[in-house]
Formats: structure tokens, sequence, C-alpha cells
């Protein structure tokens, strides 16, 4: 992987587990084999982290990101952004921080759009901070998908070592669900996921999982209907395309070992089906992945878990993971193999 | 366990794989250290599962239910019923064979009534060929609950080695789950649910924890008001009356290793919350035990999988599980440890 671009990784909400986890993955660079990645972030924020950690962290400045290739194995590189008004407080969030979380983040976007860096890995943020300083988006990967331009779609991966899984509708009410799914939502996101397998994973033919709403895939229509009037029409559609789809499966069912064996990705109507077996199977190396965006982004799947913040207890086993799957993808990208 | 009566082992649906299943947990009956069961069954049914598996599983018909701890470790005691009127065919169910499914029921709640035996196990039963015979109730579990009287309120639990999980609402639409939920079903359903895991499990302070309906148990309302007026005043009032109770939780992240640590058992508001995390751990070794009942059920944790009935390929873990919880409840419930 020596000709990929160093990754993007930005500094998240200053106030929370990011900077810590930024030192805790380099030290860990050479156990985990990670690719290049720099920081971008202003020094100050992390000479705090490197004090509070009290571990021997050389952080060294570079002026392109180019540079992080030579630098990284022995310093962590790192992208200077203008300094903040106010000093962050370990395990407090802070609108005073507002600017540098978002810059970070629109910094790192422009270095994936002019090629000089392979990826974006981005740190958790605090959207409660970030809104009272006029953050307008309802989330991090809204705004990423605005910086990606119009049209964009972006669809959240949910991945560790034995499962991928896309959650169909989000961060909504269960009430709402059966009232927002809908077939051409799902058509949309399952060649997205499909587009996405072939080419960042590099899965020749990928098979999409879909699950049922209802509880046994609705029996029948004699415990919901939804499966028949929305799931099916949708399935049948994206097989006319070629595409190799299995469902409306029996959510309680598809997700035991033997059972995973049948898929590379399942497709869940709702944030609970999708995220339960993830979280289940594996706590703490899940990855969060955004599809459909022109770039690769992917992030830890936690919090900014500011109630622990500054504490130098944090795992950076979801943010290794993060880097490692973003350096994958950029090298499947890259060779398409 | 030697002073506790047998366990009344039903034959299920006799076109499914319960008849095989009764001879493969006999012949493990010494490498899983079971009690003595017996099943209640026409003998033309078991003999012709014995052909059909080709293994040596020697029956002893008896009169009555406690001569089957004398037989239990050279033949597989049977307490026989009328022969049905057809000889069924494995695979098909049908409701030719309605009134022996019904009576091996019957039976077994009786023996457990008089004390002669100390539990049900029951095998699946086939609804759809029932109700074509006339049955009337929804399921096993409605049945079991009328016959053990009135005023009984069944409650689900799943369990295996890792999770014991309650969904508080079953069978129906997802989208009728929210209209379903009610604070009264839950308190009544933890009180049931605590009173079991106490005599029959054990468990001198039940810990139970409450899944939130929606994403991140809300999200302080931002996502679904029903924590906040459903299950929260649930809580409370449990509270009140001295239970252990966590929740309302995220359910995503109440079911990895370190999160199921804090609690005996996990309520979720609806079927796959609570089916998906037990089922991905431990898809074959789970058991289906119905709490509040006066006597003691257990069953296997599926159906009456007719596609493999009479192949010999069924697995008995489920089963075999189902016949262990039943022998241990029946020991705690009798010696209060």
């Amino acid at each position: 992987m020596s000709k990929i671009a160093p990754i993007a990784l930005t500094i998240g909400e200053p106030g929370g587990i990011g900077p810590e986890l930024c030192l805790k993955a380099w030290l860990r660079r050479k156990d985990e084999n990670l690719s290049p990645f720099c920081v971008l972030s202003p020094i100050t924020i992390l000479d705090h982290a490197v004090k509070q950690l009290g571990e021997n962290v050389p952080i060294k400045v570079v002026s392109d990101i180019s540079e992080a290739i030579a630098v990284f194995d022995n310093a962590l590189p790192v992208l200077a952004l203008d300094e903040c008004d106010a000093i962050p407080i370990s395990g407090t969030a802070s609108a005073n921080t507002a600017t540098v979380v978002i810059e970070s983040i629109t910094r790192a976007v422009k270095l994936c759009e002019d090629g000089s860096a392979c990826g974006v890995v981005t740190n958790p943020i605090q959207k409660s901070a970030l809104y009272e300083a006029g953050f307008k988006h309802p989330g991090h990967t809204e705004f990423l998908a605005e910086l990606a331009g119009p049209g964009t779609v972006p669809v959240m991966m949910l991945a560790n070592s034995k499962l991928r899984v896309v959650p169909l509708t989000i961060h909504i009410a269960l009430s709402e669900v059966p009232k927002q799914l809908t077939s051409d939502s799902i058509i949309e996101q399952c060649k997205i996921t499909a587009t996405a397998l072939q080419r960042d994973f590099g899965i020749t033919l990928p098979r999409l999982a879909i699950a049922g709403l209802n509880p046994h895939a609705g029996e029948n229509g004699s415990m919901g209907s939804e499966e028949k009037t929305i799931i099916e029409p949708a399935i049948n559609a994206l097989r006319k395309k070629g595409l190799d789809v299995i469902g409306p499966l029996p959510a309680d069912t598809m997700f035991h070992d033997e059972a995973r064996e049948s898929y590379d990705v399942a497709l869940c109507p709702y944030h609970d089906q999708a995220l339960i077996p993830v979280k289940t199977l594996d706590f703490h190396g899940g990855v969060n992945v955004t599809l459909g965006l022109p770039f690769i982004r992917t992030s830890p799947d936690h919090g900014t878990a500011l109630n622990i913040a500054g504490k130098g207890i944090a795992r950076p086993d979801s943010l290794i993971a993060a880097l490692k799957m973003a350096a994958d993808m950029a090298h499947k990208r890259l060779t398409g193999a």
C-alpha cells in the first residue's frame, strides 16, 4: 500500500476522546501495521493531549500532507489548523471550538478531492456544541454529503470483522419507520451499497440480504404487510437490474454464524435491527463507513465519550479499525483488487 | 436431582422433527446428564421414528409416569396415547393427528398439576394443521395458559447460556408495537419475570434491564417519546415496589459481552429487539420458557422444521437445553436453591 496517499484524520470534538485516540492509534502504528495518517488540528490541542496521556508522542507539523508518509514512522504528522479561541477542556464540549471542528472536516474533504489524501477518517463530533455555533446540518454525515456536492446520497454502513449492516432508516422514532420506508429508498440504498462493495471492498458480485420489517418477515402477511407492499417490490426491481438480493428474511434468524455466510451485507429497515447484531457481535471493533460519497470516509463507531475524556482510558480499537478500513478501501479503489 | 418427578415431554406435530428429537435427546441422556423424561405419544409414531432414524432406541411403555425414572437409563419411557386415525407422514402436518397433538399437551399439564411430572417440555406444533381440526387458540402458549386456568398471564422468555430476554410485545406487526406497549403491561410482565427468576432460577434479587423502544432510547425525546410516556413511568412504579430495574437502555449497546454482565434479564418492547441478540449469540442452544404458569414449561426455540423431518439431520441441541432447563427449574423450585 505504499503508493496510496495519507489518510486525513479529523480531530473531532476537542473536549472528547478524539485527541487521545489520535495519539493512541499512532502509538500502535507498528503493531497494527497502519498506513500513514495525518491529523488536521491546532497544535495546542494535541500538545495538551500528549501531556494528559503522559506518553512519548513526538508531534511533527507538516506543511503538505504528502510529507506525512516520511514522517509517520517517527512522529505523529499534523497539518496545523488555526488555534481555537479557547483551550478545550477535556470532558466539556464547547461552541468555542466549533470553528476548528468544522475546519478540520472541510480541509480533510478538500485534501481528498484534490487527491492528496486517500480518504477521510473522522473522530466523533458533539452536535449540540456545533449547533450553538450555528452548524446547520443534522449530523456529520449530512455535512460531508453537502461538502461532496448536490445529489450526493450518503448510505451508512456499520462493519466489523463479522458483519456488515446498512440501516435503511436511521435516526427516527420507531413509529415513523413503517411510514418512511419506501421501495425507492431501498432500491437506491441497495444500489449504492452494491457499487461500494464492488469498488471499495473487492467483492465482485455482492450478495445483499434484506431483513423484513415485521416479526418473522410478516409471516405471509399475518403480521404486517410491508414485506409484500414495499420490500418485495424493491427486491424484484433490484434483481431485474442483475443484483444478487435475498429477502425479506426474518431478522431474528439471519445473524448467527451460519446464516451470515450467505450474504456480504445485511440491509435492515430500521436502526436497532441493524445495530443490535453488529454491536452484539463485536462492540469495540465496529467501523462506521459512509457509502455513496465521492471520497472514502470511515469513522469509529462511538461518540465523543465526554465522561471519560482526558482520563487515558479510551480504547482506540474502533478508530484503528476505521483507519485500517479506509486504507484497505483506498487500496482496492486504486488497484481494483 | 434424584428426588424430582420425571419431565412430561409432548410429542408435538408428528409430521415434524419432534419424534426424531425425542429419540436423539434420549440417546444423549448420559453425555448430557439428562434428568428422566417421559414422552406422551401413541406408540406407532415413535416406532416409526426409530425405524427412520435407524438407531437402537428401545421404547418402554409405562403405565404411570413415575416408572420413567427406573426405565430411563435403558429405554425411552413412553406414556402411550390412543393411536391416530392415520399414520403421520414426515414432512407433512396433518389435521388427522390434531387430537393426538392436543391430548399430549393436555395430559402433560394434568401430570404437572397432580405432581407426578415436574414440568412440561413441549415439542413444536404446527398451528395451521390444528386450526383445520378446530383448535381455537392463537398458539401453544395461550393454550397452556388456558389449561392453567383463568387469570393466567403467560410471559415468554428466551434463554441460552449467554442471555435471557423477554419480548414485551410478541407476534404483532411493527406498526402496532407503539400502540400496544403500555406501562401496565410492562409492569405486569416485569413482576412475573422477577418472581420466576427468584423461584425457578435461584436469583435472589433479579436485575431487570428494559430496552428503549426508539433508537438510542429516544435520545431525550428527540426520536420518539414512548420512553418518557410509557417506559419510564413503568420503571418508576417497579422501583417503588423494590424491584431492581435499569433502563430504558439504548438497545444496540446493551447486548455485548460487558453490557450483559449488568443484568439478569433484558425486557424489550418488541419481538426482533429481543430475539435478534439471543439468536445471534447462540442459535442452536436457545430455550423458550413460559413464565407465569403455575407449572414449569420450556420448549425448544424452533419450529416443526417440516422440510427436514424424517431425514435424520435435525439437531436436538435446543430440545436438550429445554429439558435441562426444566429440570434445573424444578430442582430450584423444590429445594429453593
